[in-house]
């Protein structure tokens, strides 16, 4: 069964959701429908980007992402199609897909979903979630190659995203990017990034401590490895740099949200 | 695969849909299930009917709806499976099903869940949607015929819903029946009734102005059709007329809610 | 198509139930999945515990379980599969499977997981869910022997639940252990147990009233035998004994809530 994996702002309180299953249903009634969730804030099509490429990979082989956070849904803004590690994934052109392009690994399409063929019959100017993406993704999901969706483009939106800074000799500092439901503060620095500061700064990481809001964290391996209440960092599931409180949230700890620096030295010295 | 929609008042905090969803599986292990919402407020039946009424015709033909927001469940209320649309229904005999009866297009049947063989072996007075609903429509996913399940009735509770109103010579009163997630201000007029308004008129839709909590608001296509921050009123998704802010909330922004009404003008006329 | 039903407290805002999903999904495509709920409390492993409990009997035959509320996820805790009641389960050695233990009739065999093979390549220290508890349950719904996993066990980790206490002649106290979306509030007292204390007492349930925060309640067969906005008590549909309000919320009319006492007298005398 082709999987159809979906990510959107519509929430759970309406039928959005449900319609668009339906019109993906329509066209591929043996899709394996999952969601990856619904309930990024609405409008917030970077939080959006950003759950998507942290949750890709984890699915299997030509599983069609359908990402739908368009608050300019029924404005001249592109309807796109990418194929990209090995999978699709159908969204508005407003850089929702955008990171997965950047993190994406292997060769990569773009298409301007213009084959009006695939779509509902009537298509609403507020819902392209039930008439174009939906429809789109079943029919990928259904096996049809991606060149048939329209014509190939080269120039997406793509979002900016907060940058590493280095503020110091072998300190840098990354920002908070999304605050998940324990309280883990997500930051935008992978692990790779680690590895390249710890290499010109000629250390490892039991060098390794991060400074959030004053706070002088280690870096740990899990939760576990600090006691109960106290907080630390660590490579998280997704492959970047988290900074937790073991059976705690960071959050409300540490004071931190969203945008909040985040400073790693890889020196080991003490303040 | 046979589709099976739900949409209940359950939330998605306790293990009720889930236990819903296992008796579903337990009579017809193929079924593809897709939850409309569970998210309706608590015992607010006319909430559930209208979430329904707008979701349904997005799905393959001959899926099987259950619904179920039942606060009278074990009292002798009937139970009840429609046949409509080209869709099959079960839910309680409380008007959350009757919406649909007022909107689906084509011939209807009505009948009352009386087939013992079909409930689960030993029925709850409190868990209707595991033990009557529930196993109901997974029969008829398998291709039990609808007059199987109880005989035909003609007297099914029908919600009153609030009706349009003329209130001027060109002009009629709205209603507000849900804010959806984004604070989109949904009524009871439908694009049909504005075709009536208007052919009464001698006027077309460039004549059209909506008022709302005293604010006079344009009649638009799509969300982005005025600048950011502004609001419009426009045929939503499902065929009924809506008022929106541009990546904003009508309901915050205008002070609105569920019961507000909404004027629209079709005389063109400044006040 | 085999079921595998999913519980934990990851909640909706974040990909990780999406991302453990295509993680069954790479390995047993075929799965049908089923969401119990993901909204426990986070670190709630008695919640947890509670909620596969009371839900795991409504599934079809060999229905696989994932539940996992984890919070020494990375530590040296165990990881366990359970084959129980015809059903299989898959969590942390935490406690969370140990009232499936509890209330399973028939043979029980419990493992450790230890089968490298069955894991993700790379398994990370803080999502075992998408690693390690994931695919072994999909494992197990393409048809693993539970041996396969690894060696038997026989001290998995067992919760400690509150007890009933018996107060008075015939006068039993018991404990509110769950409050559902509707304010029903759920005790940890069976259907078997109020066997037994009638059987003793030499009443029957007539004879059973139940006390609340100083509220005296009749014992109903369901919410719609007393009047709106009155409250009973009742047998509910996991066997437990709760207490209702009829279309109101009994937590908050009788302002009680998880380790309220309810007290339960067989001796139908008045105060």
């Amino acid at each position: 069964m082709p999987v159809v994996a979906l990510l959107t702002d519509f929430g759970s309180q309406d039928h959005y959701v449900g319609a668009m299953k339906g019109a993906i249903l329509t066209v591929c009634p043996e899709a394996s429908l999952v969601d990856l969730t619904h309930e990024i804030e609405a409008h917030d099509v970077t939080a959006g980007a950003l759950a998507l490429a942290s949750a890709f990979r984890d699915f299997p082989p030509a599983t069609v992402f359908v990402a739908v956070v368009d608050p300019g849904v029924g404005s001249p803004r592109r309807a796109l199609a990418l194929e990209a590690g090995g999978y699709r994934f159908v969204g508005p052109d407003n850089g929702i897909l955008s990171l997965v392009m950047a993190e994406a690994e292997g060769a990569q399409a773009v298409h301007r979903i213009a084959n009006a063929a695939l779509l509902r019959p009537a298509v609403s100017a507020t819902f392209h979630a039930r008439d174009v993406f939906g429809p789109v993704a079943a029919h990928l999901a259904r096996g049809l190659p991606i060149a048939e969706v329209g014509p190939r483009i080269d120039d997406p939106v793509r979002l900016a995203q907060p940058a590493l800074r280095e503020v110091g000799p072998g300190e840098w500092e990354a920002t908070v990017v999304h605050v998940d439901r324990f309280g883990n503060l997500i930051t935008n620095l992978f692990g790779r990034d680690l590895d390249r500061i710890l290499a010109a700064a000629e250390r490892d990481l039991r060098d390794v401590v991060v400074v959030v809001e004053g706070e002088i964290l280690p870096l740990a391996r899990t939760y576990a490895d600090v006691p109960e209440g106290e907080g630390c960092a660590l490579l998280g599931s997704s492959g970047r740099l988290e900074v937790a409180v073991h059976r705690g949230s960071a959050a409300r700890m540490l004071g931190a949200a969203g945008g909040s620096p985040v400073r790693v030295r890889a020196v080991g010295t003490v303040l």
